[in-house]
């Protein structure tokens, strides 16, 4: 049968996207893949989730291999509202729901905040994910001016912020750029967002993983009122569990609740019972800052190797935490023609088209560091720096 | 901040339902409670759950820890394909994608298929988790009249089958009412489909789990070209793991997996990989019969408890397979007022209503009787018996 004249509007518009084409090589063992997001496997902590897996179906298999409450593992909920009180906010239970990793978050946001043509205010660029998750649900996006210190308050205008359903913004070490927004940034933000009545949504998967200092304050801890607060497990354990959070003001928890309900009705028992079998008595203390030195040596490798390889013209920034850089060719340059070439040496990177919700700026890119052999960084880096040279 | 106003059309729509209000004391050790629609947690295979663990967590770690396809672990969609493939159907794995449980293949269908206000036709009644997925695109539904032999096909007239979007049908054991559409009513049905065009959602939880005979073929295996045919792990092994499949014409797949990469990325590795770890050597075939035989004795002392206390003029159908009965009362009589009644006499079921796309016929009931021991069957129907006599 005609299959197609059936589909949803929504469904007609996705298309296979040409970049993950060109991408789909990067399973070659040949490939230097700078494209990937993926956390780096040697950090998983595979002994503590082996025991953890058996503690959990020696104590109670039945219940932990059951159907169980839409807004999770009650426990859990209590130790992610404990740990993520700070400053102002002071998170109870019930602002908590578990959901099935952040890619859902932004689903549920997008179910209970947009309908079609609503206004949702973006960072210039913003995590590609997002953008998939809410353009289900057809909204009219409005970029907001981002730079080095992250998203720019002063763009936030009357006229900008005017029936805006909310802002999404990742202060931490943001997808794809690496950035970080700045104190002062922070401080205006919250300035621009209470004149104008704004609810925020703060997307925080890399918060933890800080090279030398942890970030400022969240903008949670600094009006809880009005923020939904995106957290995972995905950085700091693994990612294959499929496991976050939600932090929200309570009204808003309840509709993420009943709207999770329709949607997968909820979360692996036995990831979440496992999950807080793993972190109950302090094992992040001791686990994430592992991480972050691996981290952090492996984004000076890549510093390194582009201070080395890249020619004049060439900027970057210098993340202070997280997976990510973001590569700014000199004007003209189109990134994704350029990655069809160098693809052809085995290297990859991803365009920084996709992450633009209006607007692309073609002479962009980022770069992934975590995943790649220090020798390979070096490599890699300098096939890339030798094919822009030429350009 | 007043966060209501920005809730979506759809949010807006959510209502706190007052059934479940009512059967939240069911969670109080002393109620009797025929509400639930879980699976009996004594048939889960807990030994062979945790050897699969520890199997998959020795074997290749990182990888079962880490992010993987939005489609699926490629062994367990080959198992599936295979297991699947059967009369007129030659199934492929391109044809099959993994899901975070079955409520997320009703959410990936509703948004693949459904934009506001297009036709949807369902069952009557039909399952309720299936109207929530659906309801949050709005559709308009229409109800298609069913009886004890299931689904009528003739009210499928050309009219009625105008620009519907799909049929979504439960043939085995359906959920709520255990009714199993009949080997004549699925050769109409088949037929009746065929002349109109339509697209059908065959959702199929229950069917592995008959007591005397299976049910008749699959309409997957009648019309692969017109069938989404939706599978779970929930019933047949444990449903805390959130692990089902959905099989579709492979265009229609390749939609459902750009819209799935959108809602969760994918679905949690380490599930899938032991759920083949468990299934890969045939263990279901032993495993499966087991299960049979127990939701059998429980439907006989179910159908024994009813033949005894049941005041006449209450009528109930005799499942063949599945954990559901129905059952109705005298006209006139309202199940979910009288349940308010029961409650106080720690019994509990759950009224019909919910569970009509359209039109609810308010005298009636579904009973869940597989995870309540045989003596407290035979004690909440007495009272359920005596409350109905007095009516």
């Amino acid at each position: 049968m005609q299959c197609e004249k059936l589909f949803s509007t929504r469904a007609h518009q996705l298309k296979s996207s040409a970049i993950r084409e060109i991408l789909k090589v990067t399973a070659n063992p040949d490939v230097i893949s700078f494209a990937g997001g993926l956390p780096a496997p040697e950090s998983f902590p595979v002994a503590q989730m082996k025991a953890a897996f058996d503690a959990v179906l020696s104590k109670e298999p039945q219940a932990a291999l059951q159907y169980s409450t839409t807004d999770g593992y009650a426990p859990l909920r209590e130790w992610v509202a404990k740990r993520m009180s700070s400053g102002g906010a002071n998170i109870v239970p019930e602002q908590v729901i578990i959901v099935s990793g952040s890619q859902q978050a932004l689903d549920l946001i997008a179910k209970v905040f947009i309908d079609t043509g609503d206004k949702v205010l973006v960072e210039t660029p913003t995590y590609l994910g997002a953008l998939q998750a809410f353009s289900m649900f057809q909204p009219n996006y409005v970029s907001i001016d981002s730079d080095e210190n992250g998203l720019n308050a002063d763009a936030i205008t009357a006229d900008v912020a005017k029936d805006a359903k909310f802002l999404y913004a990742l202060p931490n070490f943001q997808n794809p750029t690496g950035r970080m927004m700045s104190e002062e940034r922070r401080a205006k933000l919250v300035e621009k967002v209470r004149e104008h009545d704004l609810l925020v949504v703060e997307d925080d998967p890399y918060g933890e993983l800080w090279y030398e200092s942890a970030p400022p304050a969240s903008l949670l801890s600094r009006m809880p009122e009005r923020v939904i607060h995106m957290g995972s497990f995905s950085k700091v354990l693994a990612p294959g569990l499929r496991l976050g959070y939600l932090i929200a003001p309570i009204e808003i928890t309840q509709k993420f609740e009943q709207t999770k309900q329709a949607t997968d009705l909820h979360t692996s028992t036995i990831a979440q019972r496992v999950v807080y079998e793993v972190v109950k008595d302090g094992f992040l203390e001791e686990h994430i800052p592992l991480i972050r030195e691996r981290y952090k040596n492996q984004a000076h490798t890549m510093l390194d190797a582009l201070s080395h390889h890249m020619p004049s013209g060439v900027k970057w920034n210098q993340p202070a935490g997280g997976m990510f850089l973001w590569l700014t060719l000199p004007e003209g340059l189109d990134s994704e023609r350029i990655l069809a070439q160098v693809i052809k040496q085995n290297v990859a990177y991803v365009p920084g088209t996709p992450f633009y919700a209006n607007n692309p700026q073609h002479n962009t890119l980022r770069l992934a560091f975590v995943t790649v052999p220090a020798e390979k960084i070096q490599a890699g880096i300098k096939i890339l720096g030798q094919a822009f040279a030429k350009l």
